[in-house]
C-alpha cells in the first residue's frame, strides 16, 4: 500500500538487474584479475580489454564545440541540422519516398515513450515479439497499457509471420488500433534482423488490414542496433518500402545515437514519423512536441551538434566512418566465434544475424544467471533464456564462452 | 479530429512562443544591429553583448573527462557522485534533518514531471501562483491533470497567504490530496522569494492541515534559481524548516544545474524527496525509477560527473563560485537598474527579490508584446502581463526599458 505516493506511483523495491549484475562482474574482476571473468551484461561496446568504446571522432568534435554551443538550450523538437542528419543517419541511401518529420527524443527509450503514449489509448496493448527488450514492459505498464506478444521463431526456427499476422489480427479486432513494435535489424536480445522478403509480407498483411479504414496500425521500428546491421547498408533497404503506405498504416522510427556513435550517456535520439499523408506527419510532430515538452523538454544540444558536424564535414565523416566500422567487424568476428562455437558445443541459441546480442533459450534463465556467476560469467537473464552480450566480450572469450555455459546449463 | 494519433496526443499545431518570439529578436539584430535591439525573452544568462555565459570552470572540466566517462550510461538513479553534490549544492548549510532521497531528471522540467504522476491522480488539479512558468500546463494537461491558482500577492502587494491556504483547502477536501507546487525562490516570472516567515506560516497551515490523516499533502518546491537568489546562502534557510514534519505531509525539491551551472542544454537536474518517515523517501525513491525508466532511462553522465568534480574540488569549487557570483551581482545590478527605472517613469511591475525575471502585469499581453516588437523589445507575453528577463539584457538597457516599456503601453 502507498503511503504518499499515487496508486499508479507504487512500484516494488527492486533495482535494474542488468547494473545489479553487471556491479558483480566488477567486483569479480577486481577479486580475481579481468582475464578470468567473462562480463556479458551491459548492451555497451567494448574493446577487448573490457573498457567502453567511445570513438575519437565522436569526442573530439564534442569538445571541439563551443562552450555556449553546449550550454544553449535547443529547442523542442531539436535543432534543425541535427535533426537533417538524425533522418540522413537512419535511413542512408534508402530515404522513403513520403512526409517525414522527426523530433529529438532521449535516447531509443524516449522514441519508444512517443510511439506508445501518442499511439495507444489507455488499456491498450502494444505487440512485440515474445523475447523482447524488458524496458517496453516498464515503459508501458508505467501509463497503463499492455504488451501483447508473438513467438519470434516459429518450431522451424524461421521468423513467426503467422504468429505476427494472427496476434496483429486479434489486437486490431479488439481496439481497432494497433501499436507493433519490432526491434529489428539487429533484435535485442535475440540478434534478429527481418529480412526485406519478410518485411513485404508484413507490409502487405498490414495494407489488407489498413482496407478496414477504422483501423489505425502505427508500427515503431525500433533500430536502435541498426548501424551494427549486415554489410554496408544492406540492413536500410526495407526502409524504402515505406513508400506510398495507406494513410492508415503509420510508421515510426526510434532513431537513437547512443550505439551508432557510442554516445550512450549523452542520451540522443529522434523519432521520425513516415506517411504518404502529411496532415499525419503533422499531428505525429505536434503530439510529440507536447510530450516532449511535458516530460523532458529538451535535448543534449551538444550531442545534437556533434552529430551534425559528423554528419556534414566530409573529413570527420570519413573517420567516423572508419572507426565504426571497424567495431563493426570486430562485433561480427566475436558473434562469428560465439556462434560457431556453440554448433560445436550444442549449445541452443537462437538465429542470430547482427547486433550486439545473442539469446540462449533454458529454464529457470534467473537461476541459470546465478549458476554462471559462480563460474565468473556474468550473463542476463532474461524470461525466456539467457542474454550474452558479444558487443561487451573479446573474440578469444566468445570462443570459450559457449562450451562453459553448456556446461552449467546441463547441471 | 485525430487522424493517426490518440485523441489525449491531439494538440492545436502550435510552437513555443518564446522561441517564436527570440527568433524574431534575432532576425531584428541581424536587420538593425544588436544595439538596437532589446531581446529580453530567453530565461538564460545572456552577456552585456547578449552572448550566452557558459562558466569556464563547467566547461573545462566537462571538457577534461575523460571520453569513457561522457561516453558510459549512467544509472537509472543517476551517479552515486552527482546525487551527494546534488543535494550539497541544493541545501547548502540547511540541510533539513530527515530521510532523504535523490533520483537524477532532465532538468527542472523532469523534476517537476516526476511529481505530478506521482504525486497525483488523474483529473487531480495541481495547485499553483496565478503567475505561473507555463510548462506547469503543458506537463499537467498531458497527463490530464489540471492547474489550479491563487493570487501570488494580494491587494497590498504582498504574498498572498490567504489565497494560498483557501485553495489548499478547497483542493484538500475535494482530492485529500495537495500538490503545491511553489517556484521559489525567485520565482519565475515574477522574481519574488518567499520569505522564512511566509514559510513558517505555510508549514504551520500544512501541518494542521495534516492532522486529518487521510490528507496527502506534497509542497514541490522549484528551485530552478536559487543559485542567484539573495545573499549568500540566505535563501536556502527555509529548507531546514523541513524536519520533523508530519509523515502526510511531504517535500519534494526540484534541483536544476540549468542554471546554477549555466548547463541549460546538457539536461541535469534531480528530484530531492525529504519526510520524516523513511518509507515515504522509499517509496518516493522507486516511483522516481519507474518514471525516469519508463520516460527518458537515464540521464547526461558527463554533466553528472561535470558537477561532482565541481563540488568536490576545493580549487574547481572556488573558480566556479566566483564565475557564479560574478554574475549573480551582475544580474542584481541589471535588476536593480530596471526596478528603480521601472519606479521612476511609473510603470507598474509586481514585487521582485531575485533571480532572472521581472514581471509588468498589463491587459492584452500578446497585443502589447507585438506593439514592443515594433520597437525593437522583445518580452515574453503571459496569461496576465509580460515578462521581461533582466538575466539577458544589459544594465544599459535594463535602464532604457521601462520608459520604451511604459509608453507602448500607455498607447
Amino acid at each position: 500500500m502507498a503511503i504518499m505516493v499515487a496508486e499508479h506511483g507504487k512500484w516494488p523495491a527492486k533495482s535494474d538487474p542488468i547494473f545489479m549484475i553487471a556491479g558483480k562482474a566488477a567486483e569479480a574482476k577486481e577479486k580475481y584479475g579481468a582475464d578470468k571473468v567473462i562480463n556479458s551484461t551491459l548492451g555497451a561496446l567494448m574493446d577487448d580489454d573490457g573498457s567502453l568504446v567511445a570513438f575519437d571522432s565522436v569526442y573530439t568534435t564534442l569538445k571541439n564545440l563551443n562552450n555556449a554551443e553546449i550550454a544553449a538550450y535547443a529547442p523542442i523538437q531539436g535543432t534543425k541540422e541535427f535533426l537533417e542528419a538524425a533522418e540522413l543517419n537512419c535511413f542512408g541511401q534508402y530515404r522513403p519516398d513520403a512526409h517525414i518529420r522527426a523530433v529529438s527524443t532521449p535516447g531509443g527509450t524516449g522514441g519508444v515513450k512517443q510511439a506508445v503514449w501518442n499511439y495507444t489509448n489507455t488499456g491498450d496493448s502494444i505487440l512485440t515479439t515474445n523475447w523482447y527488450w524488458s524496458p517496453y514492459n516498464t515503459i508501458t505498464e508505467e501509463i497503463d497499457r499492455g504488451v501483447e506478444t508473438f513467438d519470434i521463431f516459429n518450431e522451424d526456427g524461421n521468423y513467426n509471420l503467422k504468429g505476427l499476422k494472427e496476434q496483429s489480427k486479434k489486437l486490431l479486432d479488439k481496439q481497432k488500433r494497433l501499436l507493433l513494435i519490432l526491434n529489428t535489424p539487429a533484435h535485442n536480445p535475440t540478434g534478429y534482423s527481418v529480412s526485406d522478403e519478410e518485411w513485404d509480407e508484413i507490409l502487405d498483411f498490414m495494407k489488407k488490414e489498413a482496407e478496414d479504414k477504422e483501423n489505425k496500425i502505427t508500427i515503431l521500428v525500433d533500430a536502435a542496433y541498426i548501424e551494427f546491421a549486415g554489410e554496408k547498408d544492406e540492413r536500410k533497404k526495407f526502409f524504402k518500402k515505406f513508400t506510398n503506405l495507406p494513410d492508415n498504416l503509420f510508421i515510426i522510427v526510434a532513431f537513437s545515437t547512443s550505439k551508432s556513435h557510442t554516445m550512450y550517456g549523452l542520451r540522443s535520439g529522434a523519432v521520425i514519423g513516415i506517411s504518404s499523408n502529411e496532415e499525419v506527419v503533422e499531428e505525429f510532430y505536434y503530439a510529440c512536441l507536447h510530450t516532449a515538452r511535458a516530460n523532458w523538454s529538451n535535448g543534449t544540444r551538444g550531442a545534437m551538434a556533434t552529430v551534425a558536424k559528423i554528419t556534414n564535414d566530409k573529413n570527420l565523416n570519413k573517420q567516423y566512418q572508419e572507426e565504426k566500422n571497424k567495431y563493426k567487424k570486430l562485433l561480427r568476428k566475436r558473434a562469428e566465434a560465439f556462434v560457431e562455437e556453440a554448433e560445436k558445443v550444442n549449445l541452443e541459441i537462437l538465429p542470430y544475424r547482427d547486433g550486439f546480442f545473442v539469446s540462449i533459450p533454458c529454464d529457470n534463465p534467473q537461476e541459470a544467471s546465478e549458476k554462471l556467476m559462480k563460474e565468473n560469467i556474468f550473463v542476463v537473464p532474461l524470461q525466456k533464456g539467457l542474454r550474452f552480450a558479444v558487443c561487451a566480450v573479446s573474440e578469444e572469450k566468445c570462443k570459450t564462452a559457449p562450451e562453459k555455459i553448456k556446461k552449467v546449463l546441463n547441471k
